[in-house]
């Protein structure tokens, strides 16, 4: 019940340092940053509108209208900044302020027409997406930063402590649902994702959303879930059972968790993603079910719930210190059944921590 | 305390016709959708990926991955499911698919950088930005978008009388919102947006993040809030005291609710959004706080929480039977006080209707 605890500024000026001396290396005249969490990750501030300008030599500014101004020169005094940036006018803006530009960053995940738009502005620059720049920077996360995600992945144990001890066979998923979303307010600020309840076969889908579904006894139940505490997301993934398991649920639930730990245990700085994702997945394919895990291993976690890195197949980033992944391998029997298993895990200098501390077994009651 | 209710599969098929109509109109091979808004809108269905194709002459078709597809086959069964689009495979798929497309439908709303890789897979065609054509759709609700949005503007009523019982001068505006929230969890399905909460002279800063500021006696409070219900979204702003208001809060109230009125009143089908919004403004304008309404009269409101149209000065759109917006002129003198009043209001075929209930008075205590 408390709000989300801000930063100091000596914070986000680091970022801005780390993110003008990637720019001086790319010749970026300037870099125009537009998305919500890229904005706060950069400068502190929440806000629907706004734009980040950095240029080398160039104090960063930042660029909202009306609505945010007077929030903005409070909460970051450090950083100039003007209400002259509306969505009608920036092509205009930009094209006045940019016309000495000739290399400019953007962000891939801004919008298309925004995008086309700036460009048509000043159409003789060279425009390069930075969103592989401010992911990496964004992946290794600074001890402020491990800080915040330790707490968070704490409170979301505790949370999910306490939501099993409110859960009794019969709720259905929707209630289940509504209990963690409460948790979450209380415990942090809120869910950093839509919570995922599923009883019976309906864990076969690996996002199904809550329904009326009821929970009934010795049925399998997924919860996946995470607050947000002060800005950093949480994620976790647990099946468990009020009563007596089946036999197949047991047989998946051990095959899940052994992949999750071997993958946790092979995740040190210098090892490829793809490298841990393949060890479960061998993990699950050796046991028969390999046609049934389909989603990569886990991503890395932030400020957003899916960040770089990605543990999956395709991902030939390299771990480096300080970055935070989930590791959540599945097995997912379509009408009939799923299991998914997932901890945080934080790349230490020498390995790992797993971060979650919630135990793995399927009883709890 | 219910999940979301799902509409008929007419409704979803009805919206696609509409579609194909306009894509005939414009000669587009083929329309690409995805967002999440705009495929739940045509599909009914809530995933996180995904792409809805529709090509004139053919059965529309949904891609999407594992994680989603079960689902999607349960609750769209009318709609041909595909798992062939993965994000890194989705410009060779693009390829294939689309060897015969001259002229291709797309959302500018997508990622600039998915945007720039689709049009490099299939460089020959032309890309056309629909975004103007599905909002124009979802501007003008059917009748049973406008139960739906009635029922959401009802329960957020509702859902004000109740959270002003549980507010007193002393409480925290984290606090307030924390209340807000949880009645929002109750009457409905959450948030559909974070609510805002100022105390005091906070509310001068018109999209104020709720933070440890206590509320005092005598002072104005702003609440801005909306529920979600069955997938459609409330939206409200009231101001209120606990205790006297001064003169200037109650001077400024005054001429908002006059300006909220007089934009109300001429509400009908046949006017231009910016007419409306010119009214309000000068209202206020009149009164010698001109300068201090930095933003839009109102917004369309459905699906999401900002749509099309917008009663805004630049708004050349025409108001149509079935078209909802929110009315919310605002006065904000920085450092001091804000004042904002916010109704939904319904555009009939005569006229208007206003679906917020509660009553605009200053004092509740």
């Amino acid at each position: 019940m408390t709000p989300p605890r801000h930063l100091p500024a000596s914070e986000f000026r680091n970022r801005i340092r780390r993110l003008l001396a990637r720019q001086r290396t790319l010749r970026l005249d300037a870099i125009l940053l537009v998305t919500p969490v890229n904005r706060y990750y950069f400068t502190g501030l929440d806000a629907s509108n706004g734009v980040l300008l950095t240029e080398p030599g160039q104090t960063p500014s930042f660029h909202t209208d009306s609505r945010y101004l007077t929030m903005a020169r409070r909460l970051a005094p450090w950083l100039p900044c003007r209400a002259l940036w509306r969505p009608a006018d920036e092509p205009a803006v930009l094209a006045g302020m940019g016309a000495g530009w000739r290399r400019i960053g953007f962000e891939g995940r801004m919008d298309a027409a925004r995008f086309l738009r700036l460009r048509a502005a000043l159409p003789d620059a060279e425009w390069v997406d930075v969103t592989a720049e401010t992911d990496r920077l964004r992946a290794v996360k600074s001890p402020a930063e491990q800080a915040r995600l330790r707490a968070a992945v704490e409170a979301n144990d505790r949370l999910f402590a306490e939501l099993l001890r409110g859960i009794r066979p019969g709720m259905s998923e929707w209630t289940i649902r509504t209990l963690a979303r409460r948790e979450a307010d209380r415990m942090g600020q809120g869910e950093a994702f839509d919570t995922i309840v599923c009883a019976g076969r309906n864990a076969a889908e690996p996002h199904h959303n809550p329904d009326d579904t009821l929970l009934r006894r010795s049925q399998p139940l997924l919860i996946d879930l995470g607050l947000k505490l002060d800005h950093y997301c949480s994620d976790m993934t647990r099946c468990t059972v009020f009563g007596t398991p089946s036999r197949l649920f047991r047989e998946l639930h051990g095959i899940v968790l052994k992949a999750n730990r071997r993958a946790v245990r092979a995740i040190r700085p210098g090892r490829l993603c793809r490298d841990i994702d393949a060890l479960a997945r061998d993990t699950i394919a050796r046991a028969g079910y390999g046609a049934f895990f389909g989603h990569g291993l886990g991503h890395g976690l932030g400020l957003e719930v899916h960040e770089t890195p990605s543990l999956s197949p395709a991902c030939a980033t390299v771990l480096e210190p300080g970055m935070v992944v989930t590791v959540e391998p599945g097995i997912y029997l379509p009408g009939r059944l799923g299991v998914r298993i997932e901890d945080v895990v934080l790349v230490t200098g020498s390995g790992c921590e797993v971060l979650t501390r919630t135990p793995h077994q399927i009883g709890w009651s």
